[in-house]
C-alpha cells in the first residue's frame, strides 16, 4: 500500500453545486458574499459559477452577472466555472480575467447516463471531445485531465465493470495522444454514488497500475453517506486530489432521484485530513464559519457534521 | 491485515439512545410499534429501553411500561436494556422474562468523563464493577465484556492515549481473572466521537496485539461524520461487532454539547457491509422501511443516508 499523501489539494464545488438546485435562487449578492467567505479559508481552487441553461437551471442564471462583479480571486486562489457546450464555454472565456482554464477531456463510463444527462453517444461524445481539445488549444489552453463521470455505477446502466472503466479511460488517454495532451491527472466521478470504499480501493488499484504515472483525483457524492470513507480509502491509497462541497451543499439534478446528495463535506473532509496529520492548507475554524454562513445562506440545515460538532483541539489539553 | 469479516453482527441501539433524548418523550405505543418492526428486520440484539432515573432522562420514563407490554422477543431476536446502576439493574431484572443480560466490566478511559456521568473516581468504579459482578453472579448471569468508555478520547479530558486504553483494559481483565469471569469481547467505545479511522486502526491493533483471542466490539458515534469510515477501517481489520443505531437517532446527553450525534447509522452500516459482501443477517429494505417509520414517529429527518438515497440493487441490471 502507498503511504498516506503529505497533502492534500481541494476542489471547492459548494457554492456551483448548491446554487445549481436550490429553489428560489441564492440573490447574486450572496453567491458573492459566499464566495468572498471561502477565498478566505486557504481553500485554493473554488468553482463559482455554472455556466448552463438558465431555463434547465435556473439557480444559475445570474451566472454573468455573479463574474462580472467577482472581484479578483485574492493571490493563492483560483477560480473556475462550469460548462456542458461551447455555448458555456464562449460564455465562460469572456469572464477569462478572473477565470482559470484547464481543459479535461470527459470520458464517461455510462452511455446511458450521457444519454440522458447530455443527449449524445459515446461517439459523438468523443467526436465533440475533439473539437473541445482544438477549441482549447486555439486559446492557448491546455487539455490536462481526463475525466470520467459514473466511473463506479450508474443509475441508468447499473453496476460498471472495473475494465469498462479501464477501456473509457484508455480511450480519452489515446485521445488525448494524438492531439498532443499531456495528461496530468484522471478525475474518477461518483456521480451517482455508487462508490463503496472497497469499490473505490479496487478501482484506484486498476486505475494507478495501468497508468501509474497518472495522479487520480476522486469526485466523490455523499448519497449513500460513503463520502468519508471513500475519501478515507482514497488516502490510504495515496490519493492527494478531491473536490468538495462546502457542508456538504449540492446534489446532482440529474441523477434520476431526489435523494441525490452533494460532494463529501469539504469541512468533513479537512477534519479527516488533518487529524491525521495530512496538510489541506485550509484553516478548518474558518472553514466551519462559512459552512454555518452557507447554512444562514441556504435557509435550512445542512449535510455537514464538523460544522455542527465542532473540532476536537478546543477539547485537547 | 486480517481478512474482512464474512459476518458481522450488529447491537441495535437506536430506539433506545433516539427515545433517551426526545422532547416530548415518545409514546409508549410507539417505542413498542418501533421494536416490533425492527424485530422483523433480522436484527438478532435490541436494546429496547434505558432503566434510568425519570428526572435526569423523561423519555424513558415509562420504560417499566414498554416492558410490561412487549411481546416475547420472537425466534433469534434478543432484547436488553441498559442501566447505570444497582437500582436500575432491579428494575430491568424484573422484566427478566423478556431480556436477555450479559453483563459487562466497565473501564472507562477517561476519569474525567466518569466523574462527570456518574460522579465516580475510577478506583470507585472497580470497587462498584466488584459488586456488580458479585450481584451478577449471584443471578447466575455470566460477565463476558470489557467496555471502555471515551476510548478514543474525552470532552473532559482531551486525547486519551494508547497506552491509556490498554492499561485500563488491563485492569479490566484483571478484575476478571480474580472473579472468575471470562471475558470474550472488549467493547471500545467512541462516546464522544474523537475517532477517526486512522486512530481507530493503531486503537484496534494495539488491542488486539495485547489480547489477541478476545473479540472487538465497536461503539461509535457519528457527531464528526467519521462513524462509516471509522466502521470500514474496522471491518479492514477484521473487526465483527458493532453497535448502531436505526437511522441514526440518539445523541450522547452527557457529552457536554448540543451537536453530539448518534451512533453510526445502522441502515448505511448494513448497506456498506452487504456491498463488500459482508454477511449482517438483515434485510436491508425492511430495515430502511423501518428508519422511515422512524421518521415517522420522530417527526423530523433522521441523519441517515441510505434511507434517503436508496440501495443499488433497484439500478443493478
Amino acid at each position: 500500500m502507498p503511504d498516506l499523501p503529505k497533502k492534500i489539494s481541494i476542489v471547492e464545488e459548494g457554492v456551483r453545486e448548491g446554487c445549481q438546485i436550490q429553489d428560489p435562487p441564492i440573490p447574486t449578492a450572496q453567491k458573492l458574499e459566499l464566495i468572498a467567505a471561502l477565498s478566505e479559508t486557504g481553500i485554493s481552487k473554488i468553482q463559482v459559477a455554472s455556466m448552463v441553461n438558465a431555463q434547465r437551471v435556473p439557480g444559475w442564471a445570474d451566472a454573468d452577472e455573479v463574474l462580472e462583479r467577482l472581484p479578483a480571486a485574492p493571490p493563492g486562489v483560483s477560480y473556475s466555472a462550469v460548462w456542458l457546450n461551447d455555448k458555456g464555454f464562449d460564455r465562460a472565456w469572456r469572464h477569462r480575467d478572473k477565470l482559470a482554464f484547464d481543459g479535461a477531456i470527459s470520458a464517461p463510463a455510462s452511455e446511458a447516463f450521457l444519454l440522458r444527462n447530455q443527449n449524445r453517444t459515446l461517439a459523438q461524445n468523443f467526436a465533440e471531445q475533439r473539437e473541445r481539445i482544438a477549441a482549447y488549444k486555439a486559446r492557448g489552453l491546455a487539455v490536462d485531465r481526463v475525466g470520467v463521470m459514473a466511473a463506479f455505477g450508474c443509475n441508468f446502466e447499473g453496476e460498471i465493470p472495473v475494465p469498462r472503466v479501464i477501456e473509457i479511460i484508455a480511450q480519452g488517454m489515446d485521445l488525448a495522444a494524438e492531439t498532443d495532451c499531456d495528461i496530468s491527472s484522471i478525475v474518477l466521478a461518483d456521480t451517482m454514488a455508487w462508490a463503496t470504499p472497497f469499490s473505490a480501493k479496487r478501482m484506484i488499484d486498476a486505475v494507478r497500475s495501468r497508468w501509474p504515472e497518472v495522479e487520480i483525483s476522486l469526485h466523490l457524492h455523499d448519497t449513500r453517506g460513503m463520502g468519508i470513507a471513500n475519501a478515507f480509502a482514497a488516502m490510504e491509497m495515496g490519493v492527494s486530489r478531491f473536490d468538495a462541497s462546502l457542508a456538504g451543499l449540492g446534489g446532482c439534478p440529474f441523477a434520476g432521484h431526489k435523494g441525490a446528495a452533494g460532494n463529501v463535506c469539504t469541512e468533513d473532509l479537512v477534519f479527516l485530513a488533518h487529524e491525521a496529520g495530512i496538510e489541506t492548507g485550509i484553516d478548518l475554524d474558518r472553514l466551519i464559519e462559512t459552512a454555518q454562513l452557507a447554512e444562514q445562506i441556504f435557509g435550512r440545515s445542512l449535510p455537514g457534521s464538523v460544522m455542527k460538532g465542532g473540532t476536537l483541539d478546543r477539547f485537547r489539553k
